[in-house]
């Protein structure tokens, strides 16, 4: 039985689907079935560490917040992520208990509050490109612009409507509660960390923690997470069960397994989409770059499948 | 050095004073006043476990819930539960590591989503009297209450907006993270747990773990964390230096160190106010009866003073 220490990194819409309008019913529901996936590897013998991104959930809390600013103040994006590794965590401690259980595993769980070290000279915070929270009107868009000091972009041209804030997404660089997580996976804990990416903060001039009105990639805070825990394998979940090559094409190519090379040429050919399958594909090659091991993306529904070397796109050295 | 472990648990209104609107500023402030003198009583060889209340910050949440519901759905009490718990831990652990890093101590800190266990066997469940949420109209309180279940009441006569949302508040159980936080407590992390009481859950049929809507009493939580860890003594901060009798009186006493019995009888007396120092008069003798050892009562100033015998009001067997 392996006692391999896995990563697995699962996107924000794994637990909000995009046609749900996002009640806590729909989400349980969600991460009722990730759970369960995930509640198979660690029968299968792994020992778990899980991270997840908060993007819908932030983005439906951001909008509270500023609905309700007549009444009590907003809090700061800092605090909304805290706020959604609150919700998403429990979501799946509570679903992932139940499942071991049912599958005869009492294992013990632990959602750690999570803060991870960005810089502030990272050139991100030159031209912030990541939107978040609510769609406004030019005119709105600007006015929270010169009361809050927000960078605010259009990024839906052409509706009434077009205008977000925008904050950087600069690199993660360490995790700072990397011992409190050490201590749990020593002690058998299943361990869910860094959601959203974690809650950016820098170091201040007086020691400190400052928290930073940023959003860390999940998927990049995923890798720093893995190489703080020294784990043996790192694992995206997303919608497919392979990384394709000539995406829609008739010729196109569903990956089995590539070596770091092979990853590179393809991201150097433009074979992976920015947005979403690239930054993928490069935290995986970091983990394999740093660790020698492999790094997988494929389904939730086929992960132990994957795991075991039977299907899922496995990058290798 | 003493190496006993203590369980500190703060009121909510020490995070969000009655006369702020509760910026995250202002609340960062209040913790790091909190943050500083808990730091002390690290510094001075305790082993600690920090549990807090979060009435403000779930008021809040609420109320941005409601402001926000014809764009995105509320999410129910127990997700807002969990939210400020990531929301006020993630303060208490940033502001804890600065202290302590400043008075020299680089210390493993963890904020712990936990889940505390109620049952709907509880009487509270017949006759709820705990309100959370914002105040409504007659009118609006009993459309909510036919659309959702809800049971209202009116909690302030005489005003236009004199309802409210009423929840139980149930005994709490059992800590369903308990071993979790046991596995950090003997790795010798600093804890930050069960905040706001705890996130309230009853075994469903199927074995999983269900959330209730429902406010567990942070000091009655505070007391079955001190179970779950064993701990040496449990400390309730608020206010006041000491527990008074004949308060407000040309008589007022302050206590310094009191028996059960003597407890019990000044309880009995009516010498404590229900809602505010009788609970958590109660949580410590449920502590002293059950553990043999001290539990006190003081505020936040004092804290490490109190837990040295020289000051705040202990209560022994």
């Amino acid at each position: 039985m392996s006692r391999e220490l896995v990563v697995i990194a699962l996107g924000g819409n794994a637990i909000k689907q995009a046609s749900e309008i996002g009640t806590t019913e729909e989400q349980m529901k969600n991460v009722d079935t990730a759970a369960e996936q995930i509640a198979k590897i660690s029968m299968a013998g792994y020992k778990i560490l899980i991270t997840h991104g908060n993007g819908p959930q932030a983005g439906a809390l951001l909008i509270q917040q500023e609905e309700g600013s007549s009444l009590v103040p907003p809090q700061t994006l800092t605090v909304v992520g805290a706020m959604t590794q609150g919700q998403v965590g429990w979501m799946f401690q509570n679903r992932l208990a139940y499942h071991l259980k049912k599958m005869g595993k009492d294992a013990p769980i632990c959602s750690v509050i999570t803060q991870v070290e960005v810089s502030s000279d990272d050139p991100d915070f030159q031209d912030p490109t990541k939107p978040v929270g609510p769609f406004y009107t030019e005119a709105d868009a600007k006015n929270h612009a010169a009361e809050k000091g927000w960078i605010v972009k259009e990024v839906k041209p052409g509706v009434e409507k077009s205008w977000r804030r925008v904050v950087p997404s600069p690199e993660p660089l360490s995790i700072v509660e990397e011992r409190a997580i050490n201590s749990l996976l020593v002690e058998r804990v299943i361990v869910i960390a860094a959601g959203g990416g974690g809650i950016p903060v820098e170091k201040g001039k007086d020691g400190s923690w400052v928290g930073v009105d940023a959003v860390i990639d999940k998927d990049r805070a995923g890798f720093k997470l893995s190489q703080a825990v020294k784990a043996d394998k790192f694992m995206i979940l997303t919608d497919v069960e392979n990384v394709y090559v000539d995406f829609n094409k008739p010729n196109q190519k569903a990956l089995q397994e590539i070596t770091l090379n092979e990853a590179q040429s393809y991201l150097d050919d433009g074979q992976f989409f920015k947005g979403s399958m690239g930054p993928k594909v490069e935290a995986c090659m970091r983990f394999v770059k740093w660790s020698g091991r492999e790094a997988i993306i494929t389904s939730l529904d086929k992960a132990l499948d994957a795991l075991q070397g039977k299907t899922g796109t496995r990058i290798k050295k």
